[in-house]
């Protein structure tokens, strides 16, 4: 937010000289008559507000001037056939900063809800800024994680609940305040119908209702139940920023009642197998494991056929029958083969088909949503050029210095040359509509790539030796050699007993070679570039730490808790071989594309959350205190049956899942994360209705078929969506190596073909042949992976140039192209925007079109002109 | 083969009189014209070979002269314009066989591997024929039956080894005799080329080999294992008649490699995992439940952790950490979450997608290969006319009847019509192609209505008050009522328990009732209409044999024996439930696409079988007879720990596991099953580790991947692929209802609107109001579900006319369209078809190439001419 207002205050009526914006060539071989410019601009942050401010003195200043709307539209028509017109009408700053924050709903995927006017624009952009974002984020997760501290409390984390409710009333007044802030922005009749603002507003009701009437009951001395506390999450769903999560969960609802007649169907089946088991096994005396009756009941063979299709108590469950006689096995046989093998796999198919259907449509509406947007920004900025409608470089650029991340001026010139994929050097409107997906590319800029060392300790650091050292470090083998050390390090840990005594020394010996590396290493690269990678800094952190509790453990000799912290760290050393398998070339697609989905994955963790916070808060009111972990020491008498005599005979019990327990968030969480893997989730069910009452098992049934069948199936077809895109895309071209490319024609590219670099460039250090670099978390995520693929082995990491080769020297300002993390509304997108035209924008949308008519309403009141053609 | 044999004697030199030939008009309002002749034929099947001798006395024999052949070509062309031409050249029945064979194989998916030349082509057929191939599947049979009785065999049935060693050499020969068979047929150097016929001569010497040395071994006493037995279910599967089930095999071979580097990776994670928790909790003193050391070696990290992937092991495998730390519950977390919940739905993801690329090129295949045998028949029997190349009917009808199921002429009429799209009485290339289809559409007939009761005793039957019956039976709410008793019936089993006794009268109150429905409906639809629904023949069967052995029991008075039967039969009964549920609109779609599938995943279940078969004879060999079942009689000793004292404190003697054991193939297969369904398959490995050696447990995780992760996988990826198609295509129009329309535009139809039969047919008996109709299995397969769906609820079952209406009264013969239920193949080709090109034949296949010099070459031998034109 202080960005843009920074921008509009230094920009608002200031206009740079057309001419010398010119200076910015359009084509790549135009591009050295810039050199000059770019060349004193070291650091380009400062620089850019540098350049502002100097151009403050000599601004063309414009009196807009509304009444002449229509005469300068015929002007710029006519007059500006040249590509240097600098008689191009100006554009107001309100109707960029409209324009720029279409663009940023664009690229964000969000709706422009927002009255047309500075003030709300700039309320608009001060809800949208990264702080108020971070601050309702950190109220959520602050919200979510009081449970740890109300009754029943993680044991030493527990306080007075006047603490957690007062932080509570405040997270509510947050949240009322982030509503208010939003119904100030919206128009108020949109406000009013968005459901999300009105459950928000009745849940907050609903709290502050849960939180008298507690009060009132604790007060008086009675048992209160904190019953809103399971609404929670629905917050955090509600608000606009969770838009990832709640579309996962709107493609759930759509997706609910296409499976609820194949779950009928299922439930049917169940019903009947449920009666043919009850039939033929239950009056023949014949009885479990552990002396319970088989099938005794209706209900009860309805809920052990439902857990043998979760396969949880097979064969156990058929073991009775089958000791009796071989042809019970039929039985079994059929139900499972229908009930497991065939409906489980037709529930799959029916939620994939329905989900791909449904994500199809979503992902449709949001690619036409941004379309709109993009135009409406283009139609605001656009001229009349040749007959066309166009925007001019000039308008281009002053557009994205309006956006909120501050654009580095030769960056906002690669985007214009990528954009401008014709070279007419104005971007029609089907060029412009790709600005979204371009500014989710993500470009960094390599600035000083000097070492500490080597900056102030040149004579050092440039010296013969050095330099050798320097060769060595850099060389392929240098990192073979430690990539063999750590397998063989893994294969050492492998073969070691915890009684062997040889394992301490050759331990300490993997210890000093892997320091050795990580020194030679900050030595030869710097600080900066060391840390950079993430794997650098992981082996820092574990081999670093791994050595000062190995010292410690040295000095005070016999510490349990250093003896098993050195432990975990030896083993997290073993994920090094991560990194060594991923660089194996057959294996780098998959591992390639498993990178690329998992960010996607986690909006799915987030449905899944939703699900277990609620499941869990359930669980713990209901549940707690009635199963305790004591330890087993057989002989004390409280340790016996998790504190329940009722638990005597379970298998709770001899199974030993005391645990198991809802006493508190974490442990309540972690039996979810149980029940979702599905196993021997019937002993916990059977455990908890032994202690309560046998419906109970209905909440454990209600959870796996809502976590497990619905949600993890839903997360199954996104896997298989979206892994079947990303493995079929992958060598395909996409926006972010078109880009790439356009960069690498300028010479921006971060990576560059060995044999080009390795001439110009012994003298500045910034050649390094870095095997690695194909191994660190940015490279996995980069587009080179593709492009590149083909030199991958020998993939140099060094002299890029700024616009031509010649330029190496003369800049430090280096372009290095990550692909942002993907999240997962992006890569949506690509899935299905192909099979739209480039120009389609979908049928308007209700609140878009309002929003025009409310642009032109408030213009008009303004005296102003939106469309500043 | 008969039939052909049959058909081409009398037909040899045979050529219909071509103006007699066309009486059967071609529009269907010309079908009037034939309905003299029609009229007098009220057994088709006689008729039709009468109408043949009959024409026998007045034939037009043409001697064949292949030097006038491209005279005869321009003759037609200039003659043959008009309809009625008499003048087209006759063809040889050399010809017309060989049409017929291509058009047969084309409608079964058979390459086309024969030499031309009638003796030939006529053993071909023998081989192809039902005869041939029933005998190989008995004989295959019983080869894979043999395990039943040999060491170590099912303890009633075990022979001697002389006895199966006899049969098994029977078997081998007969292999041998049809592998001859083929060889005689099919050109040899392709006899010679082709892989699956060298296999099986291979493992016929095989199979020799080990016998010998088997019976050397055990006449000199020594221990002999049959070790060729694991081979046997690959004869079965490299005859040329397991299409479908070498497709599946070669599906899943081409699917493999993408798959390994996956799961590569997959175990690359497991042994990094393996790793750290055996650093991890190796030697901190934990112990399993049961006293086992915890993560004692880095062998059983791996495994432990294996299980864990399964899930069949948690959250046992997580509780002594647990305990100790919840800390320690990340590590489980992590490994779940990236092994188990992202890995396994990767590798489903990655098989989905290879699968699906390489079905769709194994279909595309097949297709083309379809559209060429078509294309060749097409060629061999083509005319010119009007500058095209067509087929006229009179040939057409020749080539229908070389068919090996004779055709009803009517039938063949239809599908002249149906190909005939144009309506030009003649069929282009690209119409003849749909033939194949077409001929797998069944159309089955109804001949005569009417009940024996009422042909027999009409006076009776036709009776008022049996009339007023008969109103009553086929009235809507009778069916309605027995469903309802059928309901009432299910809840009384399952609310009355062993010990009540009201239910047993209960019980034969339903009986009585469900009786005299049954009775009634004898009656009033007759034996024939009766049995022709499965659902009634199912009723009968099990109403019958509950009737009988209830009165028996009420005679013998207290037989456990009988009391289980009845039980079991009433279980049975309660899955009348199934047909009242498929009834309800909303679930119709769904059942109706389980039920079509079906009989698809039935080749899985044979790929499924033979890896068990394998598996379960390796077992066998391994591990017979150290584990017994003999009752778990604690006090006597010698049931204890399953009689193998290894066992006294493993999960395996405590779960009661002891009947899972490999003494006999039906336990094997039985043991095998509890392993795919996956769960406790970690609690028999360890067991079958304990009495062996720990590496015993990789016949376990072998068994795991490749039945589990991969066929499992590839089965799921089959019913997504193929239910999708399904689900989505149930609306649309195909080839079937396209048949359908064209019948019911000829009045030929099964079903009508109920308005237009009313009136006509009530003295007839052949209107039933038939609600059960739309429960049939019959009718589940129909297309009438698709096209008539709006009116299914009073879904008519009548009289249908023959050519017109007014036909219904002069005729018996009706046309009851089945969709026969579709095999693999036809569905699979069905679901990538729509992306061929219609006329597009696909790169020539080799095999076809090489059968047209073959061809060309034989022909010119015999002198004789290939194409007739």
């Amino acid at each position: 937010m202080d960005t843009i207002k920074k921008n509009s205050e230094t920009l608002e009526v200031v206009i740079e000289n057309e001419v010398n914006e010119d200076q910015y060539s359009p084509s790549p071989n135009d591009v050295e008559g810039s050199s000059s410019r770019v060349h004193h601009r070291r650091r380009p942050s400062l620089q850019l507000r540098r350049s502002v401010s100097e151009q403050d003195a000599t601004p063309i200043s414009i009196v807009f001037n509304p009444e002449a709307e229509t005469v300068e539209v015929s002007n710029a028509a006519d007059g500006c056939n040249a590509i240097d017109c600098t008689s191009e009408p100006p554009v107001s700053d309100l109707n960029l900063l409209l324009a720029a924050t279409y663009v940023e709903d664009a690229r964000d995927g969000r709706h422009s809800d927002f009255k047309v006017s500075e003030r709300h624009l700039k309320l608009y952009h001060m809800y949208q800024s990264k702080w108020g974002q971070g601050a309702l984020y950190f109220i959520i997760v602050l919200h979510l994680l009081l449970a740890l501290f109300e009754k029943p409390a993680v044991p030493s984390l527990e306080v007075t609940y006047w603490v957690t409710m007062t932080i509570e009333v405040g997270v509510m007044c947050f949240y009322l305040f982030r509503l208010t802030h939003i119904s100030i922005v919206t128009p108020l009749t949109r406000f009013w119908s968005d459901t999300k603002n009105l459950l928000i507003l009745i849940l907050v009701g609903l709290t502050f209702l849960d939180m008298v009437i507690y009060i009132g009951l604790i007060e008086s001395g009675s048992y209160g139940v904190r019953w809103s506390r399971v609404l929670r999450p629905l917050f955090a769903v509600n608000f606009p920023e969770m838009r990832q999560i709640r579309r996962a969960f709107r493609n759930l609802r759509r997706t609910f009642p296409d499976v609820v007649n194949v779950l009928f169907l299922f439930f049917f089946s169940l019903a009947i197998f449920a009666l043919m088991a009850f039939k033929l096994f239950g009056g023949r005396g014949l009885q479990w494991v552990d002396g319970r009756p088989y099938f005794e009941t209706y209900w009860d063979s309805i809920f052990d056929l439902y857990v043998l299709v979760t396969t949880a108590n097979h064969p156990d469950v058929m073991m009775p029958a089958f000791d009796e006689s071989a042809y019970y096995v039929i039985f079994f046989v059929a139900f499972l083969v229908i009930c497991f093998f065939i409906y489980m796999n037709i529930i799959l198919a029916v939620i994939y088909n329905n989900y791909r259907k449904h994500l199809k449509n979503e992902v449709r509406k949001a690619v036409f949503s941004k379309r709109q947007q993009l135009s409406k920004a283009f139609e605001i900025l656009a001229l009349n050029q040749e007959g066309k409608r166009v925007i001019t470089r000039n308008r281009f650029v002053l557009l994205m210095r309006f956006l909120d991340n501050q654009k580095n001026p030769a960056l906002i010139n690669v985007l214009w040359i990528v954009l401008d994929t014709d070279g007419s050097d104005a971007l029609e409107k089907g060029e412009f509509l790709k600005l979204a997906d371009l500014l989710n590319v993500e470009v960094s800029e390599v600035v000083d790539r000097r070492t500490l060392i080597g900056h102030y300790f040149p004579y050092i650091y440039y010296s013969g030796p050095s330099q050798i050292l320097c060769r060595i470090v850099k060389h392929k083998l240098f990192q073979v050699f430690f990539d063999v050390l750590t397998l063989v390090n893994a294969v050492v840990i492998g073969i070691s007993t915890s009684d062997s005594t040889w394992d301490d020394t050759a331990e300490w010996v993997f210890l000093s070679f892997f320091m050795l590396e990580i020194l030679l290493k900050l030595y030869v690269l710097g600080f900066r570039r060391f840390f950079k990678r993430m794997w650098n800094v992981f082996d820092f952190v574990v081999i670093g730490a791994a050595f000062i509790l190995g010292v410690a453990e040295a000095i005070a000799d016999d510490e349990q808790e250093s003896r098993l912290s050195l432990d975990v760290l030896l083993v997290l050393r073993v994920l090094r071989l991560v990194k060594i398998i991923g660089s194996v070339g057959r294996f780098k697609v998959i591992v390639h594309t498993i990178t690329k989905i998992v960010p996607s994955l986690l909006t799915y963790g987030g449905v899944i959350m939703v699900f277990y916070y609620m499941f869990a808060i359930v669980g713990m009111e209901s549940f707690q205190d009635l199963v305790q972990y004591s330890g087993y020491d057989i002989e004390g008498g409280s340790d016996l049956f998790c504190s329940n005599e009722k638990l005597e005979n379970s298998d709770f019990w001899h199974e030993r899942y005391c645990n198991n327990n809802f006493n508190d968030i974490i442990h309540a969480m972690i039996v979810l994360f149980e029940l979702t893997v599905v196993n021997q989730w019937h002993v916990i069910a059977y455990g908890y209705a032994t202690v309560t009452v046998s419906w109970a098992r209905l909440y454990f049934m209600l959870f796996h078929l809502i976590c497990v069948i619905i949600v993890l199936n839903i997360f199954t077809a996104f896997v298989l969506e979206v892994f079947i895109l990303e493995y079929s895309t992958t060598c395909e071209g996409n926006l972010e190596s078109q880009m790439e490319k356009k960069i690498q024609e300028m010479g921006l590219s971060f990576k560059k073909k060995k044999s080009k670099i390795l001439s110009a460039a012994s003298q500045e250090d910034l050649v390094v042949t870095d095997s690695e670099s194909s191994d660190s978390e940015d490279e996995l995520d980069s587009p080179h992976m593709k492009a590149t693929s083909s030199d991958d082995g020998e993939v140099t990491q060094g002299t890029s140039d700024f616009y031509s080769k010649d330029l190496s020297g003369e800049t430090d300002v280096r372009f290095h192209i990550t692909k942002r993390l993907k999240n997962a509304e992006v890569l949506l997108q690509k899935m299905f925007e192909k099979e739209l035209e480039v120009d389609e924008l979908g049928p308007d949308i209700v609140n878009l079109d309002q929003d025009l008519e409310d642009e032109a309403r408030y213009l008009a009141s303004q005296n102003r002109t939106l469309w500043s053609m």
